[in-house]
């Protein structure tokens, strides 16, 4: 009987932890303030079978917009500090390749030219260093780039500096049955190199802008391509675009940090039955960065104006955020 | 000690009859012949961990054409036969609607001329029947047809006519693992009306053809709207590039029945490690219809003559099924 009493013993353990970790803190990054409580309320009502709010697995739905909201976007998208490293190393290889006054004011750091282009001018910018290549052999060189690249002022690796407060969020939501995407402005082959291990979201649960892509048999070998122009800008009203193209449900909790992120929520907050709006509030100088309506970067008015009459969550990252970083103490 | 035992007899009970499940043949609607062993065997191989062709389950993934694949498309496209039955309906109530030589032709029946118009005639019939209503009033409309219409010559729903043994086989990729996509040049708002309940396949798994579609609030209403024209065809080389843009890994397992899956088969079979590519050939005149190298709808001519060089499995629908459709005996 001793085995069946120890298979017994196993059961009644594995019981006990699972109850102990329901009781455990999902949240151990964020302070004991609203916020924390409001995003625990939600997330325990739609998970309650025996709650009126209840919903159920296939509908537990969370999207995430990427720069300033699960990692840092200052003084400049990543992405962006990727396109104008690989702009320099090409030009310095062939300086034949800046054919243009905004390829030469990006390759100068002359940031306020190649803004004053406005997307033509990221498109050339893009055409350069995001096209002519075969997917696999882009994401081979953002995960380079990655790997050795580090930020101009914490020196941590760009995929280094994502929120652990909000990889604690991501984990509490799957954890209770949600199904966790990015829907980000970011490319979607960028975002993808580093999303599951940084994040644990799959490929298929990243959406984000693309350049056109084609398919061809080159040399023997079929192929997907990366051309240039942009084929989709997952921004403002593309969100909820690329969100019914991919996901086919509305989500039922939104997270973001700027203007771009506006109709998301609103789109996701509209639905009926329980829903739930977050934004990160950028307010913590001294950890990270403050900013918010004057940003050329993360430019947020409407959120911080309309949201909270809206019941969406202002995260007052100062307040809130015991921790940013997962590997500082900062 | 009795509560003890019972819960050990319900454990071995459950190893019992897992180990049954496990033996019972996975595939009852085929017929014991090749093309049965060879999917068995692949499946096998690429799910025992043991195997040196094991794949690992975030990477067991499979794409299926859905017209002619899954579900029929003889004598139309079912999809067709929906927007030409609505845009009768329309001309019905508003003769101004057929503003056109196109639409004049559609609901009189004259498929040549439509087809001599291509894809500009097919956008034209479009416009007026998938267009200027939002994606939920849309599917709203397809569920309601698919509850009424009845297919012209079996007199059945349209989403009964889905094939018995590829049903099979998507259910037993999933209980092995696997995710099943559908990947067609069908409509994407279409196919995620029936596709869960027919075929198990979530929306976020369904990729296909698809109108632009823009975000708006109307009358207070934040909503997403299917516009005109054609933002994205599923087809041919569309199908590599849908994969990339929506899964973001290339598949290990591809099935189709037409030239228009041609590019999926071939990009997802030259990957490494163990691939398989099948093709439906409709061989059957008698349980279904009987067509492939001459036929306008479903032409198959490079999957039979460069296919089997390839390692692809053609399928003998009358040779290799032994029932066609669920709901019948036929």
């Amino acid at each position: 009987m001793m085995k069946l009493f120890s298979g017994f013993a196993v059961a009644l353990l594995a019981t006990f932890y699972a109850g102990q970790s329901a009781l455990a803190d999902p949240l151990p990054s964020w302070n004991d303030t609203e916020a924390k409580q409001r995003i625990i309320e939600f997330v325990e009502t739609v998970s309650d079978p025996g709650s009126e709010n209840y919903v159920t697995p296939s509908d537990r739905i969370a999207v995430f917009d990427n720069d300033g909201t699960l990692w840092g976007e200052q003084p400049l998208y990543f992405q962006l500090i990727y396109a104008l490293d690989r702009l320099k190393q090409k030009a310095e290889a062939d300086p034949s390749v800046l054919s243009s006054d905004v390829l030469k004011a990006a390759v100068e750091g002359d940031l306020g030219t190649v803004a004053a282009a406005g997307s033509e001018g990221l498109v050339e910018i893009l055409n350069v260093t995001h096209a002519g290549l075969s997917v696999v052999d882009y994401q081979a060189d953002v995960r380079d780039w990655l790997d050795t690249a580090r930020h101009p002022v914490t020196g941590m690796a760009y995929d280094d500096m994502i929120y652990q407060p909000m990889l604690e969020l991501l984990r509490y939501l799957r954890d209770e049955g949600f199904a966790t995407y990015i829907v980000s402005g970011g490319g979607l082959h960028f975002m993808r190199v580093f999303a599951e291990e940084a994040y644990g979201i799959p490929p298929n649960q990243v959406i984000g802008s693309a350049t056109q892509t084609s398919y061809e048999v080159v040399d023997g070998v079929p192929t997907v391509m990366k051309d240039g122009n942009i084929a989709f800008i997952d921004d403002k009203e593309g969100k909820p675009v690329g969100i019914d193209s991919k996901i086919g449900k509305r989500p039922i909790l939104a997270g973001g940090n700027s203007d771009g992120d506006f109709q998301m929520l609103e789109w996701t907050t509209a639905g009926d039955g329980p829903r739930f709006g977050l934004i990160v509030h950028h307010t913590d100088g001294e950890r990270e960065v403050a900013y918010d309506r004057g940003s050329h970067i993360g430019k947020l008015v409407r959120g911080l104006d309309e949201g909270p009459d809206l019941g969406w969550l202002i995260i007052d990252m100062a307040k809130d955020w015991a921790v940013v970083y997962p590997k500082t103490a900062m």
